[in-house]
């Protein structure tokens, strides 16, 4: 069943909330989000900043320890320009750099459909009228957390949340641990582009026309967000620092490859040796995000 | 001119080292490398294990506060099979994980020159023979250190040193400090093919035949190496942790974009904020290695 | 006023619960804990393991932006035997270590409340019966947190949480930042003593009768906990790796320092510099824990 | 025997360099140490900057594998003032904070040997003239490293360096894996006071009269640098991030407990579990320093 929602709250943690929608696994939801800072599709700030989420979906069946799958049909800027901020995080430069980082205001970037392109409309600065390809991507989405906790949309952990990776484009699916009945999911922040890292704290922030497909795995049990795309599949490790997102992604891809490609254990350390590829989601957030990728033409047939 | 190099000593460190041969700026040399065991073309080992290098060569004219230039014009294993660790290294899973990791012998892999692939050879594991296209690479490469320190191979710097980049392929342009007259160049180390982080501790370990062009900068000051090739340029971060070799790179690549690109600083963070890319070199060795890149396309035109 | 309450039920997480008792700034609550396992004073389970709180307990008058004071006034063991894990956690020693860990039972400690001790009773080794000295202390102990998040007892943040300080004992008093109407203080998790770090992710833990004075700072506002006893003040600072610990327990020592010691910049910095002190609270939880400590007598006069 | 040395040159790397004194183990040195800055005892500074270092000496019978006790006997400043950075670096506060931190001048600090105290002179501040007691230290020293490196003296690793630990007072007995025959052992860097972390990247830096007793364990090998007080053991681990230097310390103390203490597994780490303490050496440098301390009075009799 498609259904067709429109939001009219929005919640900036992700927690056991009262859904907002009943479906059934398998269904399609087509629905929008706002903004990192509560604007809709006409720029119009309808809820407080900090990455407001539509939702959450109540999926039928689903229980703790199943798996949700989370199929990204489709993500569309739905208007006309984007904002983002114009300098990189302190974080993310030497500390001794710090005092030698300016302090511009926001930036704001014109999206062209038509072309599929973002330029960049100001500040004004020596780097001119910058034009990039559009990549629009969800930031934050994901499910209910475990023991009931409500967790802020400005971070990340073992239910999603604001992971702020690339590759959470439109036809990548996406698989979440199931911890509250019903699974709660939760969607927004979206970008119409982001450089790796969300160094500056932002993407392209923008609202979205977005389609999603839900479906339970039922008695399928996994520990972090996975995920596919035609080329590979891929596990996010979200914590900090970034050597311990890639020991989440890692742990969580040997056990993949164990429990669902048929491989032993040293023929999955085996396959990852020489395959292996990471990627970086966020290194901004309170929990930074790392990406462990492996390309399906070197899985073994299941 | 070009060089014809036959190495019969190795280091291993990079170190104020008497040089094995003087070149001028421009100059091309081709030599071999010994894999990280010290085994050369024959497999046979002629020196200690430990990423022994071939070098250091001393570069005319190169003083402390110049730049060198190395060209990687070929990198080609010179014989017909490799080596490898089959197991991921304890530090790239979850703690909790690492007693379930599973102790294999060293694998071997065939290098197949005609297919231009690697086929793995044994151990025998669920994973049976897997072929995977050559990218040969250099892994540890560099010049002498500042202060004249002698550092180990098993490590990197600002000086290069180990960083297991799988981007240090031919065709690739990298950029070095020089602390010590003559540059005093270093390389080894060499993998047929590797993983993003070379966490097993391994690439597929092979000899080399190698041919580098060396040249300098004269005045040309920079922090941490850079490198460029046909679609990127990049600046490369080695430290622990992960996040403090993302602040290197960052910051350098901040430096790059304002003193060779014309940018002001606002124009060199925005250019950044939603281009940047990054890579991973190592996650094993004493210092990591991170990547910052940045595609030519979006540069301002010099 | 003082307050009896006896707890009849438990949160394992922190959030903007309803407030099992309404108090005046400047009342005294005795109440007790369970242990870390939920575990009451006759060691029978009367609620799900994790650092179960007692509370929440509502301040009347306390409102976002002020700070809650909380006098812990006792802290007393109430049964005669305590728990913990026998072993290092897998995360503090060389990850090259790990699979040397042995695995044995949880412990049992005696407590012997006339002689102030606990000694280990099991399992048996060749360590034999240590007897250590009390130092009882809790382990888990804070205010709901900002944005309604309600966040798990295993962790902890700006809230105060499961920080596991061994500072936390008798005679201590403790500043929280309050974010909910009420402040909401809940407590847990009691210690008869622990090590530095809590590196086997337990100390003695037992059920406690608690004895805290509770009131509000109106208008005061901090970003981090803070803590005085009769020697130092203290800062809080709670998140992954130590590093990011100790910049959090820094910046609001010098925050501190300016805001209510009459120090400006300079004075402030130059006081920390050949004076401060760190204190490592835990190294195992989710979030780490670091302590920064000034000695009073340095302290100039306000 | 008791050798009178007086220094004539210095080395700002640790390395395997020509020895300026050969003795027997067991023999004792008196010696001075230039300050941080290569200031004697007069303030002049005869040696460039960096922490530069008197030695190396020679220990007659030391091999690598063996041990090198350091008993350090006596450090006493040999001048009236020291001098110090004001300010607490970018690196231990909120990298949002940094640019807030003020840039004062260096701090003069005045040494009174009679009242054993440290009074700062300037700058000046609303700090006035703080008076703190003398805590005269070594920050930096060691022995030759592994595999014929040349380490800077900005840094530290398994053979010491610059650890900037209070703890290392006259009094205390330091232990060095021997890397290089003659063990090879350098000293400076000496500290009136420091506060814990060395968060402004110095102590009070002066000259020193120091005197040292040297002697060698013959086939006792040790990983990372050990010492012993009249209260504690401790181990030494020099890393980044703080969480890796914990786990170097940590794992080196359960293998001292399990050789040298008669405890096997189970017994070391029951031990640690409760007793266990961390002292922070500095924050600063590249490698960053913690201390694993056990109280004696908890050891088993040997």
């Amino acid at each position: 069943m498609h259904h067709h929602f429109v939001p009219t709250c929005y919640h900036r943690t992700l927690g056991p909330y009262e859904p907002v929608l009943r479906i059934r696994s398998g269904d399609t939801i087509s629905t929008t989000t706002v903004d990192a800072g509560g604007g809709n599709h006409r720029g119009v700030a309808v809820t407080p900043r900090g990455n407001p989420q539509t939702g959450p979906f109540h999926v039928e069946g689903a229980e703790p320890g199943d798996t949700l799958v989370v199929q990204l049909d489709q993500i569309r800027p739905n208007r006309g320009s984007g904002w983002a901020r114009s300098v990189v995080a302190p974080s993310v430069v030497d500390p001794t750099y710090v005092k030698q980082l300016p302090d511009p205001p926001l930036a704001e970037w014109a999206i062209d459909q038509a072309a599929q392109t973002a330029t960049l409309v100001s500040p004004v600065s020596s780097l001119g009228r910058l034009t990039i390809p559009l990549e629009p991507m969800l930031g934050c989405f994901g499910v209910a957390p475990f023991r009931q906790q409500a967790i802020s949309t400005a971070t990340s952990g073992e239910h999603g949340g604001n992971m702020d990776y690339r590759g959470f484009v439109a036809g990548t699916k996406v698989y979440f641990p199931v911890f509250e009945p019903g699974a709660l999911f939760f969607l927004g922040d979206g970008h119409a582009a982001q450089g790796d890292g969300e160094i500056v704290g932002t993407g392209i922030e923008i609202s979205m026309d977005v389609t999603v497909t839900l479906s339970v795995l039922k008695g399928k049990t996994i520990v972090w967000p996975r995920g596919e795309n035609a080329e590979f599949i891929f596990t996010v490790g979200n914590a900090r620092p970034l050597d311990q997102c890639l020991q989440h992604a890692t742990t969580e891809m040997l056990r993949w490859l164990e429990q669902d490609y048929g491989l032993d254990s040293v023929g999955a350390n085996l396959l990852l040796s020489q395959c292996v590829r990471y990627d970086l989601g966020n290194m901004f957030d309170p929990a930074y995000t790392m990406v462990c990728k492996l390309a399906k033409r070197f899985l073994p047939h299941r």
